[in-house]
């Protein structure tokens, strides 16, 4: 086995590709990376296989958005020198580690996880659910443990799917004598989830309350015009809230000038500040923000080769790596493996 | 896409590697598949990921025997320049397209399938069902359709599985828009299944009613010595009932003087003719029956290389075959399509 010189951990999060990402994605996650990619060892999976557990029905637009993802990615700053950007369906050992670990979990226990409970309840599957979708712990658990991540960048309501990753990897590791994967850790991010530009909790773009990281300077615009504030605040002079108004909370998460937002704030709380100002505010920091990375993103959608050949270079690194788990993984447990670039079997 | 000059329909059948084979299996599958494997493309499937299903906790017992069925098929007269013999964990499009289908299949859905249902009962899972176990009607279609077999021998208890794997193929071809999967027809062995040597229904190696492939000579004598005959039959002058009894049974299987058994039945069924004579009779064909198998199987098992040598070759050929399968479906669903043994995307 060759001695790893990297000892960095390893870090493993990814995208379902259903859509282009936005700017929720950008504060609660997209941002993050770009710092850990120096720190750690950073996987990014491009989950189109997960992402059909529930769009079955439409292949296509799994397909088209690994490539926007892609571009996403690319054009806020993600650094494929420094990230290994990955299709996950291009990963045949995760299929193959999902099945062996659905004979490690019972029924029973998947119907338990709260994340899958949830989002069967939000999704309305209710008896109905695809078997595909039910059986996501363990393909996640493929996931994080084909890359033997130390560390998952989650929301706070996906915890339990990493409890149940590292109850799996307990399993094994006992079964086997020796600790072949490492138990993974959530990292939960400090900063909360953006809400829509309506108020709503959650940033969707099947929605419609969500900026694009694409958005054209006048999508932002209009954007900002209609976002949520407080709905007493019917006059400049009148006293507002700022809690729950979401001009404020986008300031919180993208102005820099802390001392200025609260100073904002104040005179808000107080009366005698309109909306206008405060939502010009936050549409240049936006304009800002966004003009870059729509720029790079354009440049690059015209080079759709040189993204390919990107994914196609990380998939294939992402291929050795996850390939090598599950060598080491059959061979603890006993099982026949197999070298898959030379079709020859390991007696 | 080369032009296929094998016209020959496409038979998929197998075993499960959890333990030798015996007459049961030779008198149910295995007599038919050295016929077959004349008038058809046969792919026989070491079936070790679905043995892992029920047999997580003992894996190397289901490696073990991926051999120890090989080396059954061989010694029967299974010729691997006539029938593709492969090993189904060095076969990952099986799992890709098992995790594909399970999209396309709901939980009740697999929950109402009658042999799911009987077997969780047989087996006393209940709610502790392993989550691979209920997924395995998903597993078995990608087998069958992976190969694009149009032929699949099962027993009678196993022909919802076919109808199962056919509502995948049916859903498939409808959302691509053209037959790209043929479905498959179950084919149902004429005679029924063989008893214990114990009467009881099915022989199996864990009841300890069974005789097994390599059965030594004493092993044959002992086995048919204590047959269950009829227990009514106490002397030799004694009329005696031929239904349902395991030696008369076995003769009908077995004994190819068809005129012999039924004289031996009348003189029975009259009284005048001891226990005894019969099972002299069945030992003497069993034991013809399996010395040359017992023999074959002994020489075999000293050429370890030679019997992996071509499983491995076999593999090699159904992984090119399942692997082309996949591509096809996924291009068809518009999906992404990686080029496996080149690393490459195609675009």
């Amino acid at each position: 086995m060759p001695i790893d010189i990297d000892q960095r951990p390893i870090i493993l999060t990814g995208d379902r590709t259903t859509g282009p990402l936005h700017l929720g994605h950008y504060a609660g996650s997209l941002k993050n990376r770009i710092v850990l990619q120096h720190s750690h060892r950073q996987y990014l999976l491009l989950a189109d296989a997960q992402a059909l557990t529930d769009n079955a029905s439409d292949p296509a637009k799994v397909r088209r958005n690994v490539l926007e993802v892609a571009l996403d990615y690319l054009a806020v700053g993600i650094d494929p020198d420094r990230t290994t950007i990955c299709v996950q369906s291009g990963l045949p050992a995760l299929a193959e580690l999902t099945l062996l670990y659905l004979n490690f979990v019972t029924v029973a226990r998947l119907e338990r996880n709260p994340t899958i409970k949830d989002e069967i309840q939000t999704r309305g599957f209710g008896r109905d659910i695809p078997a595909g979708f039910l059986c996501y712990p363990a393909a996640q658990a493929a996931d994080i443990t084909g890359f033997k991540a130390n560390v998952v960048p989650v929301g706070e309501d996906q915890a339990p799917l990493i409890e149940q990753t590292n109850e799996i990897v307990r399993r094994l590791n006992r079964q086997i004598g020796r600790d072949v994967l490492p138990e993974a850790q959530a990292l939960i991010p400090s900063i909360g989830r953006l809400p829509g530009v309506d108020g709503k909790a959650k940033m969707s773009k099947s929605q419609g309350n969500a900026i694009p990281l694409s958005a054209t300077p006048d999508e932002i615009r209009d954007a900002v015009r209609r976002m949520y504030t407080d709905p007493n605040h019917l006059r400049a002079s009148d006293p507002g809230t700022v809690e729950g108004n979401v001009v404020f909370t986008y300031l919180d998460a993208f102005d820099e000038d802390r001392a200025a937002v609260e100073d904002l704030k104040a005179r808000y709380r107080h009366g005698g500040l309109g909306d206008s100002v405060v939502k010009r505010r936050l549409e240049d920091i936006l304009q800002n923000l966004l003009a870059p990375i729509r720029e790079r993103r354009t440049a690059l959608g015209r080079d759709r080769g040189y993204v390919l050949d990107r994914l196609q270079a990380g998939t294939l690194a992402a291929r050795e790596r996850t390939q090598a788990t599950l060598d080491e993984l059959r061979d603890g447990l006993g099982l026949f493996t197999f070298d898959v670039a030379r079709f020859e079997m390991h007696r």
